[in-house]
């Protein structure tokens, strides 16, 4: 047996300083002009690849955490697929924690499948450290991970409150007993999140929650319901959280939550703040908007 | 423009005369043992791609709809998503109208990278003619699918209610205003399947459902919730659904909901009712459960 999740997770988040996460969605048409004009479209995965490898090297020395999201590179099929695991493998091989962003949810036999195909380290090779999974299915769609987890020393963030504008048409739906969907898949996931072999010596688990409402009392009620869950809080930057809302999925020990920047950093070569001094050096501007983002960060962190 | 998807899928059950749906499930360990003889392990992608040729080209006269499970290919990598696509094309050149069961679900411009990549035909080649999603995320999870609908004549099957023992954790709370998720989902399921585009002239909706309750008072009142939508009922056969549960989910007219089974069908050879003759000759017991399955579920469309 390796080290648990979640003291793994913890470990790297204290070397590094930071709970800040980085988000790899790539896409061709927003690529650095430079790389379009070395990897035409017809050689996109191409591009892709020395894209995300130019960012993982990029972040690497400033954030414990990265997410691959594979809705970014399932487009590109069989090519994509591979080039999404190689690159999860390249992250880990630069000693990232891995959070692969696959959002699957299905039962028994099928839900076995997906957690031996999208977190398992297999035959085919190393999976990521940890997946993003749908509760809508209850624990028989939970269940096959956790197997994996206890198995291969890995994690699970189940959605509990998502970051878009009609996220509450379903999670907010009340509940008789006065609460929402929400907050009864936080129940839910408090609970999964106590069985056996997945809390840490950290004290956190390795069930952890994708948490990102657009509502502060909304957050707090959910930290409240999941005392010991690693919170995966999206939105920060693109998706406009704010600062208040952020701090929210903290734990009162100032630790437990995630918190992810995507396009904010990875594309920050498009953004006039982070303009860069040549079309070359481009990976300069990602690496300072993944400063500023640690920066940002710390200060929910400990608020001055 | 081509038929609108509800009109394609009308008229190819009433070619057949219809609602079966086989569900391809493929498990390299359960294939015949002719083909683990042919295709050892190391060749297990072949063989899966040998065994799904085969299972198609025994149901295509039989049944008009075939779901193809996404989640059996995915533990291949690249080589089994490219299998996926390759048996997806393939099962249309045979004219069966194709269900990716994938369960995708996200928001924003990953939701719309998943449907791109999941649902519609592009330079990569085709797609499916449906996709099973999520809904938790409400409408901007399913948006981006319903443009690929309109562009493209395709189909959705939302999870409204899931076959699992564990479904009621999530599905069966109890709503304030007396109703429960499932409810509530279906009722949103309703509310999109009548946005612009996608009632189709046979009068049912593009947007569907999954529904396969474990209980029978379920299934009718989110048949009622749904009066336009097809139900893709899975658990008939290996989940043991009853007669009556599924007859619930017809409409009056007796149509409108397809019936799902898997491994009853393409693992046939396995059962000893079906017993093939010779190793060689596992794919009449395909054939066989096949016409049963057919003739079951015209049982239960026109009770005698």
């Amino acid at each position: 047996m390796g080290e648990h999740f979640a003291d793994r997770l913890v470990a790297a988040v204290k070397a590094r300083g930071t709970w800040a996460c980085v988000g790899i969605d790539p896409v061709y048409a927003q690529l650095p002009e430079a790389l379009r004009v070395e990897y035409p479209q017809e050689r996109a995965v191409d591009g892709l690849r020395a894209f995300c490898r130019a960012v993982l090297e990029a972040v690497s020395p400033l954030v414990a955490v990265v997410k691959l999201n594979i809705a970014f590179f399932e487009p590109y099929r069989g090519a994509g697929v591979e080039l999404y695991f190689e690159m999860v493998a390249y992250a880990r091989s630069l000693g990232l924690i891995v959070i692969g962003d696959v959002k699957r949810g299905d039962i028994g036999h099928t839900s076995m499948a997906y957690a031996r195909a999208q977190l398992a380290d297999s035959d085919a090779g190393p999976g990521p450290d940890a997946v993003t999974l749908s509760g809508y299915f209850g624990i028989d769609g939970i269940e096959p991970f956790l197997t994996v987890c206890r198995e291969q020393d890995k994690g699970i963030f189940v959605l509990v409150h998502t970051s878009n504008a009609s996220a509450g048409e379903v999670q907010h739906a009340a509940l008789a007993d006065g609460t929402n969907v929400a907050e009864q898949m936080a129940r839910l996931v408090a609970e999964w999140g106590r069985m056996e072999g997945m809390r840490g010596k950290c004290g956190l688990s390795a069930v952890g929650a994708v948490v990102a409402p657009g509502e502060l009392s909304r957050a707090r009620v959910l930290r409240g319901l999941l005392p010991d869950a690693v919170l995966l809080v999206p939105g920060f930057g693109a998706q406009g959280r704010s600062r208040e809302q952020v701090a929210a999925c903290f734990r009162a020990d100032g630790g437990g939550a995630l918190v992810n920047s995507s396009r904010g950093v990875i594309n920050a070569y498009a953004d006039a703040n982070y303009a860069p001094k040549s079309p070359e050096a481009w990976t300069e501007s990602v690496r300072q908007a993944c400063r500023d983002l640690v920066t940002a960060v710390g200060n929910i962190q400990s608020p001055a």
